[in-house]
């Protein structure tokens, strides 16, 4: 019954290069509720990765976009009432046509309504959930571990891919952790909702939603690793990381992918 | 009555520098109902070419700033009830107090309530619209071509820009055909958006449309060339092409005009 | 009772390198109700200070987010109702928490429904406001002066922050004249906002209002001097100015500093 490690260092590095390929080649399209910071650099984010985004949050037509769209993003980041309205259509709309969709609960340990919210949404099954070790705490009810991530996987068939110095994604049963990317991209606002962005342009391009996950953190840790060599503070790399994601490619992935 | 093909190679570059040259000197305020993700690089854009935007959505406020502003964008991009409230003032105001407005009426081919919306804007006879063929097409019932362009523009009395590899700017008389700009310009969002502006930052100190909506897409596009030489990728190509709008000169607007 | 003009040219450069280090050491959490077009670069600013910048702006978390942050902006750039909504109730809770909050009442002088929004907002006795000499000028229903500006001050017991070629900073007593920046800063929108969440950021360490605002325009003034030396137009500049409120540092601020 349990699937191998796919994630050694070399099939993951593989298997992120697949992907981008087929990012640049297919163009898919990518329909993001994000946050009003968030959305120029998201947009960027996929835009340089070879797919089409798009944004609009009006309830009279999320529908139409979602029905048309290759994988969806849910990002808490701005929870006010038109996303959370636009959120209810595009993941019911995601649900009757098998769009894969990504939730991204920003902040959720910051305000109790939210994380209500994000509780109600992953009762919906998100093909994949992305977010940090506090914001897990807050949605778990207990202390962020391994075991625990592994355990609200498996419960709920979803893939978690949790963010910090390294990176775990899991789907219960298999684990990959991810130890690239740099400091500098703390430093950068949005980084995070567009990494998840980019899982969400994975999940349109491969079934296996643990694969796409990892494949998409493993892509944007690299380029940020690559960015950070070529520029002089956040400003500067904030636009090096879209050059970098851009012109990304297997050797760089093979060369500097830190996956065990 | 027939007027002349002012778009010759030559011509329309002194245009475009003479217009910059306006921008520069007069610093037009322009104000821009446009979509959340593009608000940021549509007020650089217009802010790098010398004019002063404002992006007010509040429909208690609105009606002040466009009596009060040179030129008016109306973008489609995210369709929200604020927006559109915003939209319903801005051009009753524009047209009593004469203010000059462009329409972009972005992705009416992907849900049809905004292509209707956008049809009832169109009805109240913006002085110029820009859009791609998909968009034209959505809107016109009809396959895109040069011909229904040309029909479309002088039926409504119309400037339209019809961007695509090579630009078409029409007023259903005169026509000008813009061969500059570069790939990399489809690779950072809000181009197209800001490209709009652009054309309403002309407006605003040009009578004619047509050479209006004809200078401004060719300074973005020589604008667009003369970044993707300085670039690495998508993120400095976004800075850059503010930088090369910033400097731009009759000098390289006419060395490198490809119009016909 | 009269306070030492702490602002002399070296007392203020060592001021803010000091609040500097604290904002690096610290990171403190800086909420932001701010115009949509500044979101995204009003996070970076503050994040390349070394703060957590929040932006939620709704009404059922801003409470919330509020009660646990270290210092509040209020920029009116985008005069919404849900901003609005969002101020009334972040004001309070400022209020009640003792959280020190900044104005910005952009574009005051623009619109009278706004005006009278942010003379509210005034009454209610913000740490600080910044803003230019038309917005003043609007608000106060005098001429802007020094004498008024200075009487402004004193008679709310509220810090001044008058932008301007040379930034006059006032708590009605003490007064400093701040002659740094560059005139690229006026070519890339949000500069302003972004100066007054600085401002914020800086009451967020350090009590004294008046020190707190003079040295947060320091440090945006010398970061642009500096920005402006490695940029070649205003989309390298917006990057550029990041790089350098990063790395910015008391030996640039002491070289630089022009404050009277």
């Amino acid at each position: 019954m349990h699937q191998p490690q796919v994630s050694s260092r070399a099939d993951l590095a593989q298997t992120a290069a697949t992907l981008l390929e087929r990012l640049r080649t297919r163009g898919p399209r990518i329909h993001c509720i994000t946050n009003a910071v968030a959305q120029n650099f998201t947009a960027n984010v996929l835009l340089a990765a070879g797919c089409v985004p798009s944004m609009t949050l009006s309830s009279e037509e999320i529908g139409a976009f979602v029905a048309n769209t290759d994988a969806l993003l849910v990002n808490l980041g701005t929870f006010d009432r038109e996303r959370r309205e636009a959120t209810e259509i595009a993941v019911e709309i995601a649900g009757q046509e098998d769009v894969p969709w990504v939730l991204d609960p920003v902040f959720v340990d910051r305000a109790p309504p939210r994380a209500e919210f994000a509780r109600t949404l992953i009762a919906r099954l998100p093909t994949a959930v992305r977010l940090n070790r506090s914001e897990f705490a807050a949605l778990a009810g207990t202390e962020t571990s391994r075991e625990a991530t592994m355990a609200a996987a498996g419960a709920n068939g979803i893939t978690i891919a949790l963010s910090g110095e390294t990176d775990l994604v899991t789907d219960g049963k298999r684990t990959a952790d991810i130890a690239n990317g740099h400091p500098m991209m703390a430093r950068v606002t949005a980084m995070g909702c567009a990494g998840s962005a980019l899982v969400a342009a994975c999940l349109a391009v491969e079934d296996d939603a643990f694969c796409a996950a990892a494949a998409a953190l493993l892509m944007i840790g690299v380029a940020g690793e690559l960015a950070a060599e070529r520029s002089a503070g956040p400003g500067s790399f904030a636009a090096a990381i879209l050059d970098t994601l851009y012109s990304l490619d297997g050797h760089a992935l093979a060369a500097r992918a830190k996956v065990s």
